[in-house]
């Protein structure tokens, strides 16, 4: 893939890597960044106007924290759930937990630009889904991805934050196991493993933003479902905020 | 593979049913519950005696919910971070958190057995190798997994909670990205990734408790090296409780 830049056609290019015998039951796994990179989802840091609770946050953080992406992150931000020594966990809009509200600042060409999360990554992953079968006459299900931290876990994994095409999650739940017993809160997050998974066949330096799945046709459906907005735990549901 | 009971040989057992090319950089993922069987942290629930709390805890669950399996969930647990709705979500006393101290009452013989997690799965993980090497002088990586629940996110997906040869956690910072930037907050937790990977291989009714890995020599090590408890967050660092 060459370098991606606002206003590129992604679909085409997605198109252009994929091997010449890509189908319909293929997953396409597509880091966020460069969604964000092809729709523009970026902003230059020196036109942010930084407020009093960024400009606090900032000062709190150990080693300091530049205080206009913290105000990204507040401006994307829904909610803080919270802000500690420089580590601030938000619902984004979109209805992401995640910490930094998914702004990424690596890998960007240039000191002074932020890259933020697609604006409607379910959105996207479909539109890329039509665009790909537009381009050569295949559709295969399309994730979009980011790197996530846990509460209890150390490390990132890689979570799909859009879908299109993929059942993003298996619900075991009714069905019987092996012994004829009902199965207890069985639900796999199917599309979270596949993005887990994408990230392990890629180096985060390589400039690899796509990874194509095989063997998964089990989840691949024809329509697009509901797409990762599936994977985010209701507000009611939620013990931990 | 056959049924597991407990005092069976598991690693003699895995080792037959590897295939014959296993490497020293394969990485076998073993389900915890396999784990659990082999070394008897089975408990049968008739011999369980309920104390106030848990019979408290159980009468809230909508639905009602074993007070003995509740009984079980509070002795293996170091703290209890919530106990709403009848979801109990614990500390572990290794360290883990997660839903019911991650005692499994599914896949069972009979209706009144409860499957606690390994005594100590780094130790088990560490076990494992051993004795595959014993049994076909192949030292592959081993990884013990459980399925977990997320804070945020809906259904689970699969963690390691043992480990021994897989570098576990890949830090990234301080390393520089393809720009020459230094990348920040880039740990993978290369654990979890390969025990969601495995579970999107197998089906969780099928009894396949075991899934070979490969193209992940990059992660193997000729040590044991810390195992999984490298991905467990240390209290201090935790927001969320």
């Amino acid at each position: 893939m060459p370098e991606v830049r606002p206003g590129d056609d992604l679909a085409a290019l997605l198109a252009a890597a994929c091997p010449a015998d890509l189908g319909d039951d293929d997953v396409l796994v597509v880091a966020s960044k460069v969604v964000s990179k092809a729709e523009g989802c970026v902003v230059k840091l020196a036109g942010v106007s930084v407020g009093e609770e960024a400009r606090r946050i900032a000062a709190d953080a150990p080693g300091g924290k530049d205080p206009r992406l913290v105000q990204l992150v507040l401006d994307e931000a829904a909610e803080v759930l919270r802000a500690e020594r420089g580590v601030i966990i938000v619902e984004t809009r979109h209805g992401f937990v995640c910490a930094n509200a998914g702004i990424d600042v690596s890998n960007l060409p240039g000191d002074d630009v932020a890259l933020l999360l697609p604006e409607d990554p379910d959105a996207s992953a479909r539109a890329l889904r039509d665009g790909i079968e537009a381009a050569c006459g295949v559709r295969p299900a399309v994730v979009i991805t980011d790197s996530f931290g846990r509460a209890w876990r150390m490390g990132q994994v890689d979570v799909a934050i859009g879908a299109a095409g993929l059942l993003v999650v298996d619900d075991w739940r009714g069905r019987s196991d092996a012994h004829g017993r009902e199965l207890r809160a069985t639900v796999a997050a199917v599309g979270d493993a596949v993005a887990s998974m994408a990230d392990l066949a890629r180096s985060k330096d390589a400039g690899e933003p796509a990874v194509l799945v095989r063997g998964l046709s089990r989840y691949v459906t024809p329509e697009d479902g509901p797409g990762a907005a599936a994977l985010r735990r209701p507000r009611p549901d939620d013990l931990f905020r």
